[in-house]
């Protein structure tokens, strides 16, 4: 296999996602950092560089040098900077056709994040985006568990994402609450997206519309930091979304239930190495990851699998797995399994509809 | 303490919830059964009459006979029969000055409701209802933590009661789904009245407006089997609710988290004896019940507790902590903790704003 | 069916036991409580009879008087002492033909068990001994699942029975630490013959030797608080229990794992509405209490529910469980599903052994 | 930091344990896999070389080349072989002044245990070996609490290592059932020796001496696959220990209990982010990874997590934080928090006296 190449922009030592991203590509020992632009910051950029042994010919002051420079010598491009900054790095990336793999929202607005899919698919681009928790094995059983049609027809989705970050006393002046930096959308762009990609992942259906409300618990500048929305989906199918950052006491609670008419699945981010399926008229079935039966009903959820059923994988896992498969696209130019310049753009569609939704008093809104 | 005397109509032998209702009064041994018209057929009624040793004399072929008859014979009277039979029975009763404890909903229509309501306090009378998951000890503390300030400001609220039932092969059929006798409402009136209910027990605060989102899933004759529903809060709290029969594989998933500012507490009916209370700052707190720092905090859900920590309780035991307030009430004239008329009001205005709203395409309604 | 009638030894208002057994025969309205000696104290012993309505010329100073006096005109007698004193009123009753629903451990020696067993037998008494966690219908199931051979052979048990009472403040001074009054043992004889009696009723096997390991950690003149017990039964099968009265913070851990070459269940008192069964090559199964697939493996664990699935049973309905079992056995002269004179014998014969094998440094002794 | 260089003895592609101890070091970049032999296979190894791009003149065909070849151009050695070759390997990496990372067991027997650890001292060289579990972040809080007092004096200890995996039809004729490459002892020196060390190190106290039952339930040669394990500690605290390999149905479960006299620790290999505390007179209080509160008690712990609660770590990180104190050791030559000859010399002395209580009948040999 060829051994593929990235650089990075943002991510410095220190920061918070950075080492995940390097973390989870080093996982299955896919790619070599070797050119970035940390952080804006002169000095901390240096010594990131220094620390990740970047040749410092390939250290740039910023990402439009980057850019201009790498075009050609690298495989593939990590955005890991803040929200603001996506869009302009992506178009730039993806406009000298280089491959991106963008932190989620991949924009600000449903406009450029448009414009972004556009111009990865006129360029011949890959774009791949963090959703990381539809990497999780367990996740790719439920997908596979209601595609062989063992939930029946599914009729109801349940699904929380909810935090308590705003609720400590350090993190509630954060850049995510900066609409300049963050955008028009805190909670929802922020991690409701995550959700909103889960559910069109695991049922296969589309959200059609929706109706949010929004709310501003605590200081955070006017922007959401929780919600509440409905939405109906293809087939039939209704939504009910809980998301928040003002969740007292949780942590990542990321929990999905999906009810069909003949099954449910149930799982839960905090115990991702189980899927709980549940009948009307057996006992509840609770699978476990790589154990030797869930090959036989998702040979997806097996191969992301890397340690034996009992030896538990967590969140960087997840993520790799998701690199594992963009990389896979880089190398082929096929389509794989992993969320990209689509799940971008329907997340942003969701985002800009929840915000008009609420803006208009809880009106259902067309995505 | 003085020897209650108590009749019921409904319940025959073999019914669901009239040897729930009987067990829960012997549990405190609190009350004798005395009278009765059981069932509308006859031999169901003597048979039913003979095995709980009821005199012959007092065994009756219809409720309006027993009111007649009993009235000033009995303490009160135990309304355990289907839907559409409560209003007239539980009107006649208190007409008769009869103390009523009668199953939800209270009525088919709010109006209904409200003119029982009127009718005991006019008469003096003392009216239960039993929203059995109000009766629970860590229900009770779930209160009492919220009435301290140990949660700080209420923002929201997310609760959930959802069911499969309507998923089994021989439910699908119940009467439940007969709008003769169940009313213009499935679900909601069955079940998401006690979510409701629960909701304002625990915050202490009023839903003053809600928007729902009613669905029909299965073959249900066009009544609501699945419901979202989004909720203001007095005090600019929120609260979010799914309910559902269609809920396939749960079997009595209740589950209540409020979420303060400063802390949050979450109880699963399905563990009934616990209650979790988790901090920003701190680790997560799992109180059990009856142990010894639980008194410290909530006088009101040990003295509901019959055994020590450990040795389980469950849903009978929260239904004789109902009567055995609902009896102090009737034996001393004065107000109690348990659901009663202005419950049993409220519930069916909660009832009347969602069939409205959901009508009206999701539009908030006021309560 | 006959009403039973029965009289109470110990028990007053006011104690943890005698509540318990009344509110378990009441449960399913099984018996009347028609005579008594509640307490030594005479005061105490009138209090108590006044609450439960007990004609005075029924209400005794001692239990010799009321043996003297019942037999003949009651149907069993609850015998709720303190253990010093089980022996020779349990004699006296069975002596007196009457049937006898003694509290554990049956006897302070095994010597007095043996004997009260005879007795039993010899005068067509029916015994009765509250295990009361072989009462729970999840237990029954697990029986039902080893003796359908859903298990395969059974190699091992994994048992622990567990609390932390004698960490709290209050609890140390306890009776069941003085050896006059509680016996030769504290843990084994307290807890460990619910333990004991659980591993013979799930698995059909029988304890053939122990080698136990005793410990004082608490201060318990000299009585075991603490104690590790490795067992060998019958085809080849091992034990493994631990006991403890010092498991700080635990509230009443009975925890039962049976490993089968084919399948193993196990069971938390805990969360005593479910078993889980695990496979090697399958999902792991919840079995829910009262679920329609539970009837179709165990009709005893159906029959031993009374609410359905989701509406949580606990400690007194299990406990009412044997009643009903052992009232059936008065009632019929036959044998019944309930726990009698060969556990309470059995159970006796395995303290006796642990307390010697302790003694020996931990030998085997064969039971 | 100095880059540091490894080579690694087994761990071929496609092998179990090899990938892990690869993905382990990679995750925060420690080192360089620049040097192999991987298979005894001469195309195995060609193979997995290749795929890891070793320099085709530091891929050799036995160990013994390698050592020789390789001394002074490594930083460390990785062995991930099969048991019966650990002893040779190992002894002469360290005669050759390498640093060792071996897989457990260290050796097949004590007396060369011993000799590896007196080498190793000897010649100056870090020797380490993967007991995952002791590099679990909830476990060095676990350690961290009992160190501050917070469990006051431990009294008893309760711990199970169970696996179901011998019950599975394609394991049980692996060679770990084979005694010439196994050893003596299949689950005591396989897994056993985890829970041991574990106990040990959480608890600070030293195991003095033991009493074990072996059994051997599924085919396996004789060896043991089931054992049950009684404990004297120093100051006078007890172990219980239950591991086996034919607990049906269980994938890895790995669950430490302590209980001290003011509280008590209970941590689940299968849960692994979260430690719960349980007092007398306090709530259960629960802890998460990385949660700030962590820190305040232990800065091990915190040190130890990756990522923020709620983003789980599992298995790999545990096994990256005992590298990353390695390395540091390697680097530094300084004593670090890992387990190492140490520990391997007092696992071997645990499965000895194991192996010899158990042939004696279950006596009580001194470590």
């Amino acid at each position: 296999m060829k051994r593929l190449r990235y650089a990075m922009v943002g991510g410095a030592t220190g920061s918070f996602i950075g080492p995940i991203h390097r973390m989870a590509i080093r996982m299955d020992d896919l790619a070599d950092l070797v050119a970035g632009c940390f952080s804006r910051n002169a000095r901390t950029n240096a010594v990131s560089a220094a620390k990740f042994r970047i040749d410092p010919e390939r250290v740039y002051p910023d990402w439009q040098s980057l850019v201009a420079a790498e075009r050609g010598r690298i495989d593939f491009l990590v955005v890991a900077t803040t929200n603001e900054t996506h869009y302009a790095i992506a178009r730039a990336a993806l406009r000298a056709g280089i491959n991106v793999f963008c932190e989620k929202p991949l924009s600000l607005t449903l406009r450029e994040a448009n414009e972004l899919g556009r111009l990865a698919a006129k360029n011949g681009c890959v774009l791949g985006i963090p959703f990381t928790y539809t990497g999780y094995p367990m996740v790719k059983l439920a997908r596979d568990l209601v595609r062989r049609g063992e939930l029946g027809h599914v009729d109801k989705v349940v699904m929380e994402y909810v935090q308590g970050s705003f609720r400590k006393p350090d993190r509630r002046t954060s850049w995510k609450t900066d609409p300049k930096i963050a955008g028009p959308s805190c909670v929802v762009a922020d991690i409701g997206v995550h959700a909103f990609t889960m559910i069109e992942y695991v049922t296969g259906l589309e959200v059609q519309s929706l109706l949010a409300d929004l709310s501003s618990f605590a200081n955070t500048a006017g922007l959401d930091d929780d919600a509440s929305i409905l939405m109906r989906l293809s087939e039939g199918a209704k939504a009910a979304l809980v998301t928040s950052k003002v969740a007292t006491g949780e942590e990542n609670g990321v929990r999905l239930r999906v009810y069909g008419d003949k099954a449910s699945v149930f799982w839960d981010q905090e115990a991702p190495n189980y899927l709980s399926v549940k009948y009307p008229m057996r006992p509840e079935m609770v699978y476990k990851r790589k154990a030797p039966y869930v090959g036989d009903v998702s040979a997806r959820s097996a191969a992301a699998s890397r340690f034996p059923a009992g030896h538990h994988e967590g969140f960087v896992e997840a993520l790799a797995n998701i690199y594992d498969e963009f990389a896979a696209a880089v190398l082929s130019g096929k389509t794989r399994d992993f969320p990209g310049a689509r799940e971008g753009v329907r997340s942003m569609r969701f985002v800009d509809a929840a915000l008009k939704s609420a803006k208009a008093g809880c009106r259902w809104i067309r995505l």
